[in-house]
C-alpha cells in the first residue's frame, strides 16, 4: 500500500509520500511516489501516486514522453493547474483503459494521483484525481487530501489542520500524520519524500527525503508518544456511572 | 459500518461500541451491537458484533434460544471461556452458511465477533471470532481487539495503550479512540454501548451509554482536540532542510 497526503493553505503547500509498495508481504521495494515538475519562476508541478504501480509509472512515462518529445499539450504548456489537471486525468484514464476494456477487471489497475501546484499570477491549486480521470479540488473548507492508507493519519488532520495554519506547524501535523500510520500498518514505510512550497514562490523546492535513521522526525514521533500518554492521564477521570 | 474495540488487562476488561447500521446513507438506524451474559458471581461473558445485522441477530438470537430452551450446551453451562467461543464461532458459521452455500456470495452475511469474559476460578479471556467460526485469543503482547472501522481508532491505542495500564485510564484511552472515529468517520454514530469489568468481581456491570449530549465524554474530546493542537505548536520546529 501507500499513504500521500497534500495540503494547500494560506501560506502554501505541503506534500508527503511513503515510498513502500509491496506485492504481497514477501515482495516489498522501495519506489519513489512524489514527482515533481516545473520552470522555476514560472510554475511548480507536483504528483503524488498511490495504487498500481505499473498505472503509476506509465502515467509519470507519459508526461515526461510529452515534455521530452515537446508534444503538445504538455504539463508545462498548459494555462492553468485545473488543464494540467485535466491531461493529467484522461492521461489517467488512458492508461488504464489500454490494459483492458473490461471496467470490472480495470479496478485491479486504480491508481489516484494528487496534483497540486501553482502557475505564476494565479492561485496555487490541489487536486484529487480519480482513476476515472475526474477530480475534485481541495477548498479552505477542506484544505487537505489523502490516498492510499489514509484511515490512520486522518483523525490527527481533522482534529488540528486548518487552512490558516502556519506552514511549519502544518508539516509538523503531516509529520504526524505519517508516524502514526507508519507505526500501525507496515504496509506504509520508510523512506517519506517531503515537499514544502511557500506560495508565489514559484521556486522548484528540493524536497526532503526522510529515512529510519532521521534524528528530527523520531523525536518528534517519539514526543508525540509521551504527549499522548501524558494527555491521557490528565484527562478528567471518568465518573462512576461508567464503572457500574 | 461499526465500530467494536475490547481490550484484556491486567486489572479487568473495557468494551465499547457504537449503535450505528447503515444499509446506504439514507437509510441509518440505532442497534445496540454490545450483548451481556452472565450469571453473578460465576461468569460474565459480553458480545460484540460488527457486519452483517441479520446474522448478529440470528447469531444472538441462537445463543438466547439456547439459553430460553435450557438446550445443551450453551454459553452459560460450558466450562471454558475457550468453549464458549468454540460454541459461538460454530454458530455464526452455521448461520452464515444457512444464507448460501456459495463461499464467494457468503462474505455479503459476514459478520465479526469480540467475546471476553471471565468464569470462575479462570483467568479473562477475549477472542476475536471471525466469520469462518475460527478465532484468536488476546494476550499480554496484544491486550485488545477492534472489529469494524478500526483504522482511525487504532493510533492512539498502539502508542498508549498497555496490558498494565490502570482500567480507568484505559477507559479514557479507548473513549479516545472512539472519539476520533467518531470525527473522522459517520459511518460510526453515537450513542456509544460502555462496558468496564473488574477482574474476578464476576459481576454483571449494567454498562453506561454515552449519547450525544453527554458532558464526560464531550469534555475529554475537546480537551483531547486542545491537547493535539497545543502539543503540535510545541514540537521541535523542522530543520531548514525540510523547506528547501
Amino acid at each position: 500500500m501507500t499513504y500521500c497526503c497534500a495540503l494547500r493553505l494560506e501560506q502554501g503547500m505541503v506534500f508527503i509520500s511513503d515510498t513502500r509498495t509491496n506485492a504481497g508481504v514477501d515482495h516489498i521495494s522501495v519506489f519513489r511516489k512524489l514527482y515533481t515538475f516545473g520552470i522555476p519562476g514560472e510554475r511548480l508541478i507536483v504528483i503524488q501516486a498511490s495504487g498500481n504501480l505499473a498505472t503509476t509509472q506509465a502515467v509519470i512515462g507519459h508526461i515526461k514522453n510529452q515534455l521530452e518529445l515537446r508534444q503538445e499539450p504538455n504539463i508545462l504548456s498548459l494555462h492553468t493547474m485545473f488543464d494540467v489537471a485535466e491531461l493529467i486525468g484522461s492521461t489517467l484514464k488512458k492508461v488504464i483503459e489500454n490494459v483492458t476494456a473490461d471496467t470490472m477487471e480495470q479496478s485491479n489497475y486504480y491508481c489516484s494521483l494528487l496534483v497540486g501546484g501553482q502557475i505564476k499570477d494565479q492561485d496555487m491549486q490541489l487536486y484529487n484525481i480519480y482513476p476515472q480521470g475526474n477530480f475534485i479540488c481541495a477548498t479552505r473548507d477542506t484544505p487537505y487530501f489523502q490516498i492510499g492508507e489514509s484511515k490512520y493519519g486522518k483523525p490527527i488532520l481533522d482534529r488540528a489542520l486548518s487552512f490558516e495554519m502556519p506552514l511549519d506547524e502544518a508539516l509538523r501535523c503531516s509529520l504526524i500524520s505519517f508516524a502514526s500510520t507508519l507505526r500501525s500498518n507496515v504496509s506504509v514505510g520508510m523512506p517519506l519524500d517531503v515537499l514544502v512550497y511557500h506560495r508565489d514562490s514559484l521556486e522548484l523546492p528540493q524536497g526532503k527525503r526522510i529515512s529510519e535513521d532521521d534524528s528530527y522526525f523520531n523525536t518528534i514521533s517519539r514526543q508525540w508518544s509521551e504527549l499522548l500518554k501524558k494527555g491521557l492521564q490528565e484527562l478528567p477521570i471518568p465518573t462512576e456511572e461508567y464503572f457500574n
